[in-house]
Formats: C-alpha cells, structure tokens, sequence
C-alpha cells in the first residue's frame, strides 16, 4: 500500500480524498491542514496536522505528500517545505514560474532523496504531454489549445475584485469557428478573440451599479478586454442553482503535415463534469508514480513529461502489455 | 547527430526517410533490404546492405536501426536479429504476440546491452498510451478505440486471398451512432456490428464471379463475418485514381466518474492522410528516445508506455518546461 497524506482541504484536497478510495493500492494516512483544529471535527479517521508547524510521530509512515493548496500562496512555500520530508506531488499551475519552481524543488528534492512531481494535473499536466507528443510526432506542426466550456477560478476571482460584485462565476467558452477551421486542417494564427469568449455571471450588491461593474469588467487588462465578454447579472439563489458545479474541458490540437503534403491531425479532448475531482484524479495516479521513481533510486523534481506513463498505472507491465497494447 | 539505419523500405521504411529530413537532430545513414541489390539503384547516397547477410564497415556508425517490415513475418525474425547489434525500433503489430515478442527482444537487447522499443507507432502505440492514461486517471473507467475511416492493410489483403479477386481495397468506418453516445456519456457494451462497418472496393477477374465473391467476402470469420460489410466492384481504373492513397484514424475514449457521481470523458482522436508516413514519423521520435535511453546507461525491451514521453521530443528539457507546460 503506498501511503499518501493530503495537505489542504479545498475542492481538490476534497477531490484526492475521494480518488484514494478507488485506487485500492494506496491509502490515506493523514491531513495537513492551516485549518487543522476545524477539520479535525470532521477528519476523525486519520490524524491531523498543522500544515505549518507539526511533528509527525516517528513510527508513522507518509510515502508521498499531495499538496491541494493554491498555486499563488500556498505551493510555492509548502512545496520545498513538504518536499525536504516526503515525495511530493503538486498542480503548480503559474505556467510562466514553473521553470523557476522547478529548479527550486529539485535542488530541495535531490538534497533530501525524495521525488517530487510538480504542476501535474489537466492544464499543466496531460496537456502538456499532448501538446509534447504533437510536437515530437509531428516536426514543424501548429499546435492548439482551447479551454472550456468551463468555469476559470482566475478569471471568477478576477470579477470578484471588482468594487460592488458580490459574487461572480466566469465561464470560459471555446469558439466553435476556429476549432472547426483547425479541425478541418486550418493552420492559421488566432487572435484571443476569435478561440475563446468568456461569459461572467455576477451578483450586484446594487442594481444601479450594473453598468458601471459591466464595463469595469468587460475592461479589465489581461483578463477580459481581449475577449468577446458577456456579464449576466443574476441573484444569489440564481448563482447558488445553476453554477455551483465546476465543469471544465478542452482541446489540443496538433496538426502537422509529412511527405509530399499528406495533412496529419491530432485532437485531445476532455469533457469534465467537475474539474477538481479530475485534477485530484491525476495527483493520484502522480502519487503512485512518485512512490515508484523513489523505489527505483530516483530523486530530484518531475514533471508528467519526466515520468514514464507506465508508472502511472496500477495495472503490472504485463497486464499493460497484454491488455492495453 | 543520432545515426539512424533503416531496415526494409516499404511504405513505412519510404515514411521514416522522410521524417527523417524533418528531424534536424538525426541523419539517415544506411539502408537495409532483402532487396539489396535492387535497391542500390535508387538510393546512391547512403550504403544499402542486404538485411539478411552484412558487414558494416568498422569505423560506421549506427545508433538505432529503425525496423520497417510487415510483423507477420519480418520484424519476427528482424528483431532479435538487430536488437543484438544495435538499438531497434519497430513497429510489431500483432497484439497478441506482443507479450512473448517483448521477452523476446528484452533478453536479447538486456544481452547486447542495447535498448529496443517494440510496437511503437499509433496503434499499438499513441493509442495505447492514451488508453493506460485514460485507465490510470478514470479508476472504474470503460475504454472504447474506435478505427477508422480508414485503409486497413489486413483486411485489404484477406479480401485480396478471395478466388478471382484482382484486388481490393478495404476501408474501416467507425459507426457514428455508437461513438455519438460514447461521448455523450454512455458506457455500455458494444457489439463489433454497432461499432465498426466495411467497406471493400473489388476488381473482379471475371464479372459473372461477382456474386460469389461478394458471398465469400462477407461471410469471412473474423474478418467480415461480424461486421455490417459492404463489397463495391469498381474497375482497375478506378482503383487506381481513388484508392491509392492510405488515409487512416481513429478514437480512443474513457469514460469515468469520480466523486458523486461526476462523468469525466477523455478523447484521444488521429485523422491521418498517411497512415505509413505518420507511423513512421512516430518511430523516428522513438529513435531519438532509444538512443538517450542507452546514453542514460538502460538496456532492454521497452514499449512507448515505459518511455518518459520527454525523451521523443527533440526540445530540450528547459525548452518542454517554459513553452511546453
């Protein structure tokens, strides 16, 4: 049984916990958590922790820590952290700072003997690896990702910032023209408006301020004023039934040509009911790899692009041979 | 530079020469053929050896010989042959027989000290990662690859073994119907009959023979006799100007829940114009990984599944973390 501890209990932390009882070659020891005296109430089945200050008794076993935190606050300080005693798996998911976070834990990795797999997860993660198969398999291709239709936390957290937005759920939506062009073996370059629009939900504190949140959004630099924006104003109740979920999804697609011209096209598509139980899905499967890399000697930080995908899979090399081949 | 031979040159073989042009980091660097002799003729820039009995000059390079002939009864035989001289790729198909070719190839490579990657291309291959990912993520999952539309070879040449067939063309098409609710979310168990359709282009010897030919056809075992098959008799002519290319594809879905019953849908999808030049574009990037692979000190048999998916890629590992991720 590989031993694995969750550190934070969001959405995703929640998400891992779940994935661990369908994955019956691995076991959940232990919670770390900031809000460790609440959750001990409801955890009562594995020991809680401190997330910042704790001491595990010597005799307990943690083969890998998942970290569920947040990639602006949370990893980058409980990454090196956690990653100086256990084997590691995290969704660091600043795509700019991920070359930097991961010289870091590596160095922090390869010191303490233990492996850490990091920004694991859809987008970065499997996308990534699609996005690096396309390219590998097809030189000299264009290479395409959509996102959604889903709910973006960045993009909802954004419009919450704006002054009288009480609450807010941002929809990101793949446009169906340039998909269908790339599809057909289009290889041309797109604006940000002509793949995605975004659709943003928002409950006003003051109707009267509807207009003026609108354009504050609609406006906003990096995050909406290069796309087709659509803000919906809604009550509470109306926000509380219809965008409670989180559903997400989208596409990379790579095209390429070889030989005298012969078109060559690539797609990969998830369609996700809830992305954060997807996202806690693949950590685990990380964990199970990240407990065999250190099995095999191996220390230092991985990405999903590092790990063969063997690794990822309860199945033995000889059932992977027989019966998915 | 990685040196790459290639062994047979076929459509496959014709296919890894030029993706070989297309990947500045390897260089085609000899020719292997029973039709040595014939074969010199056309290819006057690189030494062509006869497969069966040669001598490479002492001071000649060859970092990975990447095997091109057909699984029933080249690669067979060519692979033990090349793994105990140098690093191999192939693409044995037979899936079947891919856990006995495995040890096979391992004992020989693990004895010479080289690295073999057996049954690479899209199918076994890409497909076959997609479909150990899709398991790995979604525990619980059912897994559907839908083939085609497209040329299968096989087929083509059972319907070729028919009394008074001139030649045939088969083509596979994926049936919407059962692909539509595969997507939609729909996870039962599908008959071949609902999931795959026939389609054979014949010339007949004679045209009074046609009926019985069409009989004999669809009522082959396991080729046509479960499946929904239509046989078209068309003129030499005819073949010639639309069926003389080998376009291919297909789909690999999972279908999962995680948590509360959330449904989560992966689709991994290839429309190829060239199935044989995008198999061995596929190879080719597997070259690059066989000979890392050896430079890192390993030895023996591996399939795509046991390759960190980095290694196929010709970017370096900075370059895959800042643009790739």
């Amino acid at each position: 049984m590989i031993k694995v501890a969750i550190v934070g209990y969001g959405n995703i932390g929640r998400g891992v916990r779940s994935a661990l009882e369908k994955n019956t070659d691995m076991e959940f020891v232990a919670l770390f958590s900031r809000r460790s005296e609440l959750l001990k109430r409801e955890i009562t089945d594995v020991p809680v922790f401190n997330s910042e200050k704790f001491s595990v008794p010597e005799d307990m076993r943690i083969d890998v820590a998942i970290l569920c935190g947040g990639s602006k606050e949370d990893t980058p300080i409980q990454g090196p952290f956690f990653a100086s005693k256990f084997n590691t798996v995290d969704s660091f998911d600043t795509h700019a700072d991920i070359p930097n976070y991961f010289n870091q834990m590596d160095s922090v990795a390869k010191e303490s003997g233990n492996v850490a797999i990091i920004s694991a997860g859809w987008d970065p993660g499997v996308f990534s690896l699609e996005r690096v198969l396309g390219d590998a398999f097809l030189p000299g291709n264009k290479n395409y990702t959509f996102w959604g239709p889903g709910v973006s936390q960045g993009h909802s957290d954004a419009a919450r910032r704006v002054k009288g937005v009480l609450d807010a759920r941002q929809y990101t939506i793949p446009l169906d023209g340039a998909l269908q062009e790339v599809r057909g073996g289009g290889v041309r370059d797109y604006s940000k408006r002509e793949t995605h629009k975004r659709v943003v939900y928002v409950i006003a504190q003051e109707r009267g301020d509807q207009e003026r949140i609108r354009r504050e959004i609609m406006e906003m630099p990096n995050y909406y004023a290069d796309y087709e924006t659509e803000v919906i104003f809604i009550t509470k109740e109306e926000m509380v039934k219809n965008h409670s979920t989180y559903p997400h999804g989208g596409f990379v697609l790579t095209s390429g040509v070889t030989g005298e011209n012969n078109r060559q096209i690539l797609e990969y598509k998830c369609q996700l009911e809830s992305n954060p139980e997807f996202t806690a899905s693949i950590l685990v499967a990380c964990a199970r790899a990240a407990s065999r890399l250190k099995e095999k000697g191996q220390k230092g930080a991985f990405t999903m692009l590092d790990v063969p995908p063997a690794l990822f899979s309860p199945q033995s090399g000889n059932v992977l041979r027989s019966q998915f081949m």
